[in-house]
């Protein structure tokens, strides 16, 4: 099976916005000047945004080095049937604590941010602010957006970029994550798979398989994953909607050091779909849902 | 390798507290009326009661069929060096809105719940309050604790039964879960692999298995993988603190139809303890953190 590839010059780029957020920041870095950024409310926005003819591409958070897989992100990717992964990303992270000018750490009560970043600073709140509420937004760079009208007993978790962005916020604190080395992981998504934009060249190949599992059935993911002879880089497990305890895995494979390590990327989208038809002959359910 | 078997008559079981939380409920399934509950503030507070003398057991939310795996536990298993799960426990779970009496929903600007409890009624919220801001608490029988203090424009999701541990509080919506079919998960953990309690003999047998993956090695999770032959029952991953893009896996293995479907209790922890010895053979660094 061979996909016809279609370049795109000036692509449109949906990512979570407001502008200013890590996901902003992420598409910027994949995909360069030469681009419109559309910005979305919510990340399953941007998923829905890959349905409209309007919108070519979208980048998405995909995992996190402390907190781990984004659920949104994975809950979306388990329902997907438009948009296929054509690329990655990662980004260094440091989170900042942003409040209004004298706004001391002792005034703080509310804390505002995504559940990731939240998720990424909870020993920092643990330690410096136990007693404070914290308020889960829609992304990063909103919380940094609705503390201009909040009362300055608020403060935001976000990117240090937010402070130039937003006018009347300033940075009370830096890198407050648990980890001084913290990176996020963005999937880059298209419209279809033949979608592609002139990238850089990458050593990586990488692909991404989705397999349900019902309880009722004799094949287990360990049985079908024992048909799999490429590298498996990262499994995760989400429950499949509706059914109380059967699940969808999401399986990532890639090349190795002796495994396809030397393919190009027509050759490893052969063998990527080589390894979607064994799976298919072992009796799996399984749809592919990126290559890169 | 024997472990000698102690049985508790009357034991001590943390929870997450205050009582009225699911893991409560769970605990009295389990664990019955002769019993002494301990309620603590965080399922981070569960385990270490377990590193003390006094607690003999522990029960914490592992999953929800919903929102599912619930990350501050596999978290907390991942840095586990004491404690033990030696059963587990299914509740289905009916989430209700609490309101000061005479709240109507269009009157409500703030939803206060455990993370869970909102994941898991994210499109009630998503329908019913878009605009509401939603609060974090270290559990749903917290929040409606927190709500008896709350202005009459704050709600709280929790169980039906913290309308009557909390006294000026009434049910304003019930079953506000995204599926009428609604079930949590909990592990049962002991102090110690040898503590058991006298209970339902189950034709269930599982163990949970604990490798972690680094990037440099060239065994991958599959290669490890492909020694079980045990039924895999659920794989979760999260991430390694400390390291960018190194993983930690928890493999719950079982029996099923044709794999160890009647060995008893004592067969089966011989079973996994063979698994075991086959695993470090090959090369996996792997810990044993349950049997049951």
């Amino acid at each position: 099976m061979s996909f016809p590839c279609t370049t795109v010059p000036l692509p449109c780029v949906a990512v979570l916005g407001p502008f200013g957020t890590y996901s902003h920041e992420a598409a910027h870095r994949f995909f360069g000047q030469s681009t419109r950024y559309e910005e979305r409310a919510t990340i399953k926005d941007v998923f829905r945004a890959l349905c409209s003819s309007s919108t070519d591409f979208g980048v998405v958070p995909q995992e996190n080095t402390i907190f781990g897989s984004v659920v949104e992100t994975y809950d979306l990717l388990r329902d997907l049937d438009g948009g296929f992964i054509v690329g990655e990303v990662t980004l260094r992270i440091d989170h900042c604590l942003l409040v209004k000018p004298g706004v001391r750490l002792e005034n703080i009560q509310t804390v505002l941010s995504h559940e990731q970043a939240l998720g990424q600073c909870r020993l920092f709140l643990e330690t410096h602010l136990p007693n404070a509420i914290t308020e889960k937004t829609s992304s990063t760079a909103e919380a940094a957006r609705l503390l201009l009208d909040r009362p300055p007993t608020h403060a935001a978790i976000c990117s240090r970029v937010c402070a130039t962005i937003f006018k009347g916020l300033v940075v009370l604190r830096e890198a407050i994550q648990a980890e001084s080395d913290n990176y996020t992981r963005f999937y880059v998504m298209a419209q279809e798979r033949g979608l592609r934009h002139p990238q850089k060249t990458s050593e990586k190949r990488r692909a991404l398989f989705r397999i349900p599992i019902w309880q009722s059935q004799t094949l287990d993911i360990g049985a079908i994953m024992s048909t799999i002879t490429l590298k498996i880089a990262r499994i995760d497990r989400r429950p499949l909607a509706g059914t109380p305890f059967d699940f969808v895995y999401l399986i990532e494979v890639g090349n190795r050091v002796g495994i396809c390590e030397t393919a190009d990327g027509e050759e490893w989208r052969g063998i990527v779909d080589r390894t979607l038809a064994d799976l298919r002959k072992k009796g799996a359910v399984v749809d592919l849902i990126g290559v890169w």
